[in-house]
């Protein structure tokens, strides 16, 4: 491919509104341009990495039996309506009507639509399992679209959908699709962890997310140091190890605590360690009041919360509302007295106080010697682990220590269970006869997000280094001087000899500088420079390993075999 | 393959709903299910369909030298409102608003956009020409979505945009992709005609125009016997051969014709012929009042009359519009004595005329004896081609005739000059440094649609009869009874004899009766089956051309000889 024919509009500086470093050096580097915030013209360069990925993750894929559909972009909002998730999903959803007023949305997912389609389709066990995938173009009205490709408006995603017919089957598509993205992402070059993910937003079971290892990423990984374990921060979970002090109960006691809302202020305020306090938070879930409770060195993880009340909507309660259901302003709430309707959960270290502190449930006052059970009612069942894990903490074998690292979320696979089917009745008769309903997993990979996790893990100062694997092209050929003879013919012959071998190159046709050249390729990152310049007349080319920056002349005649040396080495 | 992995819902009835034979065709042989009006899911076979298309298009636009990007589908209205076809696009848009209120179209076409892109990034002579294309999921929200595929909301389309320095340029670029197309279509199997198409609705000077001939077709194409012309009606143009008689101009009469308002009514109350009349339409044109005049034989055609005009928008004036300009009902307009902000326009058949009837704009009232020039004016400015042609009319050779047959508009291609980038103000500095603006021309393919276009021409009673280079596997593949041992051990052989000779085969393994197998596997349509059944033993199977019904036993270690020769004939 000739460089003159292609479009690749390089940037000298960096664009001032691009934090992270994928999204400077893929617009520097020509291969995306905005349309609109979150919304990205893929420009040729970006078009040959994205077909590369979308062939690994088709090839992989199919491995496991999964068959390509592809279903619409336009969906109906009947089917939103039916699954619950037109009102539930928020200002995400892209929302449009049609000439005739009717209601559609743009998909951000698809597990209404297939399950529509299936519904209508599958009687039998003897159909199943049957699993469908898709790469589609999807759509999230995300608040903060940012980091180019990372969160965007409008992106490339790979959907897939099993249905079994019983858990066996489920386990087996979910184990692997789990070995599926493995190969998958080993082969496009990513450092990525499989993490224990949260499978409740998706009303499902269990799951797994694919996180690649980057500081730009917007999760946090709970991981120890032996590897045993990983999991997103949201459903990381330790062992607490502090033993509370044993004291005799003491007599509750309201005291004053003028000016001290947060647990920091009262603990200095009563001069008591944060370890004393129950911090008491009320969320509003589906509609209806929970306080929740943790000790005051723990913050409330919502997401194990909202799993353990399995609610679909859950959020912290506004001021007003804690004031209608609490009579007190939020830095001063707690369990003690409040009405029967508000329901209580506290954290697994709540129950271990002895002597605790708490809100009064009236402006500046705190009650003191608190002890749960006596002083508030608190089942057994309203118990869980509530906690947002804290570096160093102990993992739950006993003895590792939990570190923190951060990562970009490249797939998800769920256990979604019968969630939607039961929902839309899609049900087939078992062996016996019996109508059951579908039991379904899904499995989603972020394709376009994969190229700026990749390039967030292959890039240096230069720019972009890609695997080989997903590279525009093998190979930069670059004569510096195509008005010489000698050049022009050694650049037409190497040409030849790369197709030959099935080496795909990008020749720099163009009339620049070499210093430009040279920069542009460094910007572009292909695995292979070729630079044909003065020793054209000896046959001699100088090969450069774009990732390590080694070279050496070759004659044209060992070209090849020096090739593959170092295309393997950069496959690595 | 195998079957039982596959999605394949076949139905046994023709749809109810589906009029055209594709559309029946692909619901029935499982390659397609709606979601909604217009809008569709493929499933696997027609994924793989659409694969094998996509790559046929990808390889042939490439050797013009197109480079590949993706832009957006989700495009801000902004750049819509900057063209003006915002408003003047019509119902078809699709139209929404993001989470900040913002407006957006969910692109049709990429016109405005691509523009967008390349007057940013594109300064110079040096960097032309430069053509981009696209493969990409459209919208457009039509009125009456109907024939499965070939009127949808949601399809698939290749759009590709050529920016020149000068003519040269783009003529290269327009016959390349014409030469292209071309390729593209005798390689999927179709029959088509390249026509002239009309340019004018995308702003250009010249189109051609790619139809497959179809019954169902919604175009009507006009075509001589020698093949030397042909156009879509809209475009075709005739010799009109009548010779009035001569007479002298006689005194202007008002008559009375009551209750005769269409040109056959107002023909038998005066006992005259069609052509003596002047058939008057009323326009709107971008909001201004045109009358339009041709002889009373013919019908007015408003797109050779929008051109002519260069109007964004026309149509035919309301009955208020109409009384408001002319003071008398449709049945009684005429162009004598009307106000002088009715611009009036006519057919070169009405200057010969002498004599001629028209109405008096008076409610039942005609004029007699009008000739044109002395009873309105026309200034030979305003007279041109307005006419839609009939079968069996002189071409414009003079001698051939023209005929009539029905296509589908598969493709179309358009000089679009510098209708965008001068609204953009895309420009570029040419060799003597001055600035000019980028010359366009945009070719389009509907890529969704080729798959009904192909089953439109490519069907029998039996089911759909795919040409090789586009069916979803070459080879059908039948075991009779795979519990028999020797089926099932010479199946898994011819397995891995197909593969070995890089053929694609589906086999049927389900334990389905043969009449089913076979019913089924003529109706998914591959280009051959393959059967084994009782032969088994003696290593022979039955090989069935889908094409012809041709069928013969073979030797498996003939078999790869005899699948050449039949893939041959089944490839054209």
């Amino acid at each position: 491919m000739k460089q003159s024919q292609m479009f690749i509009p390089t940037l000298k500086e960096n664009p001032a509104d691009a934090e992270a470093r994928s999204h400077q050096l893929m617009l520097r580097a020509g291969y995306i341009r905005q349309t609109s915030a979150g919304v990205y013209t893929y420009l040729p360069l970006a078009v040959k990495v994205l077909h590369k990925i979308e062939a690994i993750i088709r090839q992989e894929i199919e491995e496991t039996g999964a068959v390509e559909v592809s279903m619409p972009e336009l969906i109906p909002a009947d089917l939103w309506h039916e699954s619950g998730r037109y009102d539930t999903y928020g200002d995400n959803l892209f929302k449009l009507k049609d000439r005739h007023q009717r209601d559609f949305v743009l998909g951000p997912t698809h597990e209404e639509t297939v399950t529509d389609l299936v519904r209508n389709e599958i009687r039998s066990y003897k159909k199943l399992p049957l699993t469908l995938y898709q790469i589609k173009t999807k759509f999230r009205d995300e608040d903060r679209p940012r980091y180019g490709l990372l969160r965007g408006r409008e992106f490339v995603m790979k959907d897939g959908y099993s249905f079994s017919a019983n858990e066996k089957q489920l386990d087996d598509v979910f184990h692997a699709t789990e070995k599926a993205y493995r190969a998958i992402f080993d082969r496009v070059g990513l450092n990525y962890r499989v993490i224990i993910g949260d499978a409740g937003a998706m009303g499902g079971s269990d799951s797994r997310e694919f996180s690649a290892i980057a500081e730009i990423g917007e999760d946090t990984i709970v991981y120890t140091d032996n590897n045993d374990y990983a999991a997103n921060l949201e459903m990381a979970r330790n062992v607490d190890k502090y033993i509370p002090t044993q004291e005799p109960e003491l007599a509750l006691t309201k005291v004053a605590t003028p000016d001290a809302g947060t647990i920091a202020e009262v603990a200095a305020f009563l001069q008591i360690d944060a370890k004393k306090l129950i911090k008491s938070v009320l969320f509003m879930a589906d509609g209806q009041p929970v306080l929740a409770l943790i000790r005051g060195d723990y913050d409330i993880n919502d997401v194990k919360l909202k799993n353990f009340l399995k609610a679909d909507f859950l959020e912290m309660a506004s001021d007003d509302e804690v004031k209608q259901w609490l009579q007190a302003p939020v830095g001063s709430v707690g369990p003690v007295g409040i009405a029967e309707e508000i329901r209580v959960v506290a954290d697994e270290t709540v129950t271990k106080m002895i002597n605790a502190v708490v809100g009064a449930n009236e402006a500046g006052h705190h009650l003191t010697n608190v002890n749960p059970g006596r002083d508030f009612p608190l089942a057994p069942e309203s118990v869980t682990d509530l906690r947002f894990v804290r570096e160093g903490d102990t993992a739950m074998d006993g003895t590792s220590t939990l570190h923190f690292t951060r990562g970009i979320e490249i797939a998800h696979i769920f256990k979604l269970g019968t969630r939607y089917t039961e929902t839309f009745h899609a049900n087939f008769l078992d062996e016996n006869g019996r109508e059951q309903p579908l039991i379904m997993g899904c499995y989603g990979i972020g394709v376009s997000r994969l190229l700026s996790a990749i390039v967030e893990q292959h890039s240096d100062e230069q720019g972009i280094v890609w695997p080989r694997a997903v590279a525009p092209f093998d190979i930069h050929l670059i004569p510096i001087n195509l008005k010489n003879a000698e050049q022009a013919a050694l650049t037409s012959e190497i040409e030849e000899i790369l197709r030959q071998a099935g080496l795909t190159y990008l020749t720099d046709d163009r009339k620049e500088r070499p210093g430009v050249k040279f920069a542009e390729s460094e910007l572009i990152g292909l695995p292979i420079r070729i630079t044909v310049g003065k020793k054209a007349s000896e046959g001699v080319v100088e090969v450069q390993l774009r990732e390590t920056g080694e070279n050496v002349e070759v004659k044209k005649d060992d070209l090849i075999n020096v090739l593959q040396i170092f295309l393997t080495r950069s496959a690595s």
